[in-house]
């Protein structure tokens, strides 16, 4: 099944490990479980989040994504038809991505002692510029920007899970970023920092690297696109769309000559078409969050304490 | 806990992924899920195990392991201070086989969709030589070496899992081989292909082999060493010690003429001081593996079919 799906020259060593020439040795390196339950939702499935969610934290490291590895925890009683579902969304996937399956592994555990099936993806890439795209090169009125609206993946899973239907169903956002951002890279623009908005929502993403950066961030909640159905579907539920998963979307920082070419090239791209600038990094003295909220008075965006939604990835 | 476990400055980079600098660009790239129970057992625990088989992973190619990844998927209610015991175990044995946790993963599952803890690691290794260390490069009248002896991992899980007390405990032999493997790579010696001996032990190991390089391959029982309390156990519980897992042993395919000096070097590492030659490549006609017994007589040695022990690493 495995090698029907995902076979490719590299994968057909056979032996422990796979020899692979890289077309340099600057690499990044990363790895994710996915435990996301159900494992078929609206848009996506735990296939599809395996790859996109691997292909993208090797993106937002400006790493062009190469190779990904595949770790099976199946639970004994498991439908095959079910697995080969998500064999085939997997496979179909890391095509669109450009990536291969080059090494993988199955376990198998005793019924009751897993969830059906978890996946584990590690995943290689090459580094091919010489820009420091990091939390700690984030600076001082650094412009950010969003490739779209945000919430959609969290809603998708929520609905899903909780057996809500929607006059049109909303779908997960899950894609993979690594062809936008390298028409952003491929247009020479000075990237300072990227992230992918995945558990805790953009709000999450902020803190995090608000903290890493030692920065005052601030946000105008006017500019940050979200879909009205999802809104409406937050509002039901007692969520807030700024803290709602996603695993298509991410930010980036940018000096503010960059400010307006990042937006045009973000645009151009079918990921990137509601690209906004949400904010800037106002650089006080204080490591935070703070929202311009619709009626314009300010407050603190903080991290979400705990998880609004677990197992979302 | 992990940071101050694992902390180095790669890790430190506290980014989607972690950016390296490898000294060449011809890597080997493994992964492996790890489910073994129970988790700790006598010799060694899934945390250990975790690291040493990913490192033979990379190690069974040639490859010169350096940074491997670590995801955790944790249920509900796991106790701490056994996290923390996994933790520094992984983290002693990082140390002992020369690798860095470089990325990382945690997910927490609910209480019973999981087993305690599943872990994963995945491998990254850099090659340094020109060998053709492949299945496929296994030729007629390689000599067969095998660095010890056999069975010890299989038997300390099974005691530990049955409640069964031996006069002298039966630890695992779960150990990195980096370090021999290092040693007879630096000798120049023109290893054929090398295959650590995890589940299905020595004989799944021979018949995958075999059946890759459609080769014939002759084993010699006398020659196998194996210790007289794992002989005594496996008789006891009805296993064969030749099916037995084992997590530090190995056999190397070299030409007749690399063979004893190839067997000299690996008997001067604490983990090949026994060392032997175990059998051949006859090369006749058939994929197969024939075991000439300790009465003289020879007969098929079978692929194990279904695991005689699940949940072995």
């Amino acid at each position: 099944m495995f090698t029907k799906a995902f076979g490719n020259e590299l994968l057909a060593q056979n032996h422990d490990s796979t020899l692979i020439n890289l077309p340099n040795n600057k690499i990044a390196f990363t790895t994710d479980s996915y435990v996301v339950k159900p494992i078929f939702f609206s848009g996506s499935d735990i296939g599809s989040l395996a790859v996109n969610g691997t292909v993208n934290d090797l993106s937002m490291s400006g790493a062009k994504p190469l190779y990904l590895s595949l770790g099976f925890i199946i639970e004994e009683g498991f439908a095959m038809e079910d697995l080969w579902k998500v064999v085939q969304s997997i496979s179909e996937s890391a095509k669109k991505s450009g990536v291969k399956i080059v090494t993988g592994d199955t376990k198998v555990v005793d019924k009751g002692k897993g969830d059906g099936i978890f996946i584990n993806t590690s995943g290689v890439g090459v580094i091919e510029h010489k820009l420091n795209i990091s939390p700690a090169n984030i600076q001082k009125d650094d412009v950010i920007i969003l490739n779209g609206d945000i919430g959609r993946h969290g809603i998708a899973i929520m609905a899903e899970r909780e057996g809500l239907e929607f006059e049109h169903a909303i779908e997960s956002d899950s894609a993979p970023l690594n062809g936008i951002v390298q028409k952003i890279l491929d247009a020479g623009i000075d990237i300072h920092c990227m992230r992918d908005l995945t558990r805790g929502g953009l709000s999450s993403a902020l803190n995090e690297l608000a903290d890493s950066s030692k920065s005052e961030i601030l946000i105008d909640e006017n500019s940050v696109p979200a879909r009205e159905d999802v809104k409406g579907a937050c509002e039901i539920l007692g969520f807030d769309p700024l803290y709602a998963a996603n695993e298509g979307k991410f930010i980036v920082f940018v000096n503010p000559k960059d400010a307006t070419q990042c937006l045009s090239i973000m645009k151009t791209h079918p990921l990137g078409k509601d690209s906004a600038v949400i904010g800037e990094v106002t650089g006080g003295n204080e490591t935070i969050v703070k929202l311009r909220s619709k009626i314009g008075t300010t407050r603190i965006l903080d991290m979400l304490s705990g998880e609004q939604l677990p197992r979302i990835c």
